[in-house]
């Protein structure tokens, strides 16, 4: 018996940022077995972060395993169906807002080991390489639209259904990619729930010596993957993908 | 003819332990051609340790390849049928001690040229970053819910059945996930047969210049995992992941 | 309902250039999440950049997915057809050109933050390690014949039909393997699409503090792998693989 | 129509010897581009030398794509069947030297660009990082065991046939984990024609400055593969994997 989509993606998303979060608080707090493991490992702990997110929406009951606000309005728009967008969109919310927390509880002395609070805080959300409006949110559109048109490719119906087991590995390559190539500037966030929800946690957890959550930047992880979703779901139903 | 589940798990489990502990050995001891090779390594090692494990233990006659006594409890606890828990056990205890004796007679010149005694302790058993037993209990507990989570995703029916092959590799991809996101703490034993069979192997085996086995830390990888493969195989029969 | 193979070809060839000179951007420039990340980074980044070409490609109408002149060349010569050869050509050069002006707009802010006017260059286009016309072109004709047999290899009927979804990551693994083993020398362009294309982008966009489009050196990418593919076309066509 | 076994294993193991040699070329020889990108880009380029080097086979004419007198023998002494044995090992043999002579001229720049003698044989040959006959002739024994008990793995009748394109991939990430995990003693030759062959074009080649091709040690990756290979044949055929 399968339980509620939106248990589903609740938990999926949990585990996207238990396991996303993780990785960036291994790599950058202090003393940890993973600490300066570079890019190649930041980016490669958020691709299988998401292959296994959507492994474990799928067993809890979600149906589509979007994880994402952004992937959700994206297939809305495209479907034209819109019924799913609240429930999905605060599922996700939760979810990611509690992968966060798991990751603070699980990397706690390593928080306590950390002096500086921007590192703190860029275990939670993603920040500027170089901090200009146009800019980012620019990268965060771009990011997000090459998401979903990859999200498209991978599920379009000319190539038939992808082999069991194969899709959500695909789509973690998929994310491995846009870090790799397009994280350069924002941190890839693509996802408003990836960014808002550990952010709000940050925010709320006891954390010491934190510093700023930030609030100035956080609107453009939310906006600029909700603009792109939006037009990459207009470009598949557009050109019926 | 197929041979023996228990011959299955046992050789499965021991080249887990060979190539796992062998890609340790190989990034820490001294003068080794992989040596500071890092953690992408490290996680990669491990995940495709696993992936080879289950190929050879399904090869050798097992039906599951657990190759873990965690993984053996949860789907125990998962189908309440605990028909397979000491026999499966016994055979990944005794799998894990000699693979563990296999990587020290691999690379034997190689502890030779390592002073240091807690690196050569490292290729056999984990230890924590931070020793702190509420914490790192807590992690071990974490990433083997995660592990049996992404088991249960993997393999859940609703998915049908993944393509022949491509089973094994996931579970590699997850155990690489958890690594790399959950790692950073107590290098994710996740696994007490991973844990506690190479560690009686150091402490029986002639290492020149060995120093303690660290018991005091011992049973952290075993129960956590225990607790966390417990709590996974609730999880799966009461939500019939 | 699909779209035309001209698009899929434009819009692949777009995505390939914007994930696979992005990632050169992200390696290269200055101040990026990515900068320094090494050589795995940047041929892993090519390597999904091509799987999730082909999928956008496929995606908006492509059958083929070719996404280089070098393989659509081969293909003809292979099955002595012509008649895509030069409205596929035309369709990857301008989704080339396209998709360096995205990465020139997605990483402006680090073009400006970096001063070294040859850096900038190398984020569109290839360039010799040492400059060496004899050796710099016979690099470009084996890679890319490397890159025709294994394409050939991938897609042999006496394989039967790869699993769904898993050639384009395959197709990406080949030029990963490229890259590591073969990008040594000239940095693997094997596509003419994928070099020319970005340095009339990179001759034509107002780039900050760029220097020369190195005009001197563009003929090789182009005409090596030309040659490399037609060589792949008749060994395919006269083996019949 | 194929072409015969013999060509196909001549010139998958040519591919897999170009692409094999050429990694570690990229990696160690001085002014090229993948110089010193570590040991993760070494196993993952050998390991995708395999993978595109099964394929390229395959599409040759090969029926097994062997690329290893090891192998070719374990298979012979599984089944009993040793007809192949004296055609697949010469073509085997014939196309790791041929691969060897293409990364020469592949490379022929950054041979004359490096000094030190001991780095241009490492491009060609294997050699022990602590030199010890006993100690380097079971690194190979058990290097090439857990190859073939891994190949026996993923091939075993009981798991159905793997998906059509995975086989070669699962091949390929089976190196890559015998790279990391057992590479780090003798450089995990495990197939004699990978080190005989280009050992052999290292001695009859015109390379500025070479230095001896250490015949000494000449004989310890080709027996200890042989060996290894018997004992897994063994080992197939007495458990029937």
């Amino acid at each position: 018996m399968q339980v509620s989509p939106f248990l589903g993606e609740l938990i999926g998303t949990m585990v996207l940022l238990l396991l996303g979060d993780g990785v960036v608080a291994n790599v950058i707090l202090k003393q940890t077995k993973g600490h300066n493991a570079g890019w190649i490992v930041i980016t490669a702990g958020w691709a299988f972060a998401v292959t296994m997110g959507v492994f474990v929406a799928k067993a809890f009951g979600s149906i589509d395993a979007h994880l994402s606000p952004a992937v959700t309005i994206a297939f809305a728009v495209a479907t034209d169906n819109y019924s799913n967008v609240v429930p999905y969109i605060t599922a996700q919310m939760i979810g990611a807002f509690l992968g966060a927390v798991l990751v603070w509880l699980f990397y706690q002395p390593h928080f306590a080991a950390t002096d500086d609070a921007a590192t703190k805080l860029a275990v939670f959300a993603t920040g500027p390489a170089i901090r200009h409006t146009g800019s980012n949110l620019t990268s965060e559109i771009i990011g997000t639209l090459v998401l979903i048109l990859g999200l498209a490719g991978i599920t379009t119906k000319s190539l038939g259904e992808v082999a069991v087991g194969v899709g959500p590995y695909l789509v973690g390559v998929l994310v491995w990619s846009i870090g790799m190539s397009l994280g350069g500037t924002t941190g890839y966030a693509i996802n408003p729930a990836r960014d808002l929800g550990p952010r709000i946690a940050h925010a709320l957890l006891p954390i010491p010596g934190k510093g700023s959550s930030d609030w100035g930047y956080a609107w453009i992880p939310v906006v600029g993957p909700v603009i792109g979703g939006t037009i990459g779901g207009l470009l598949i139903r557009f050109f019926a993908l």
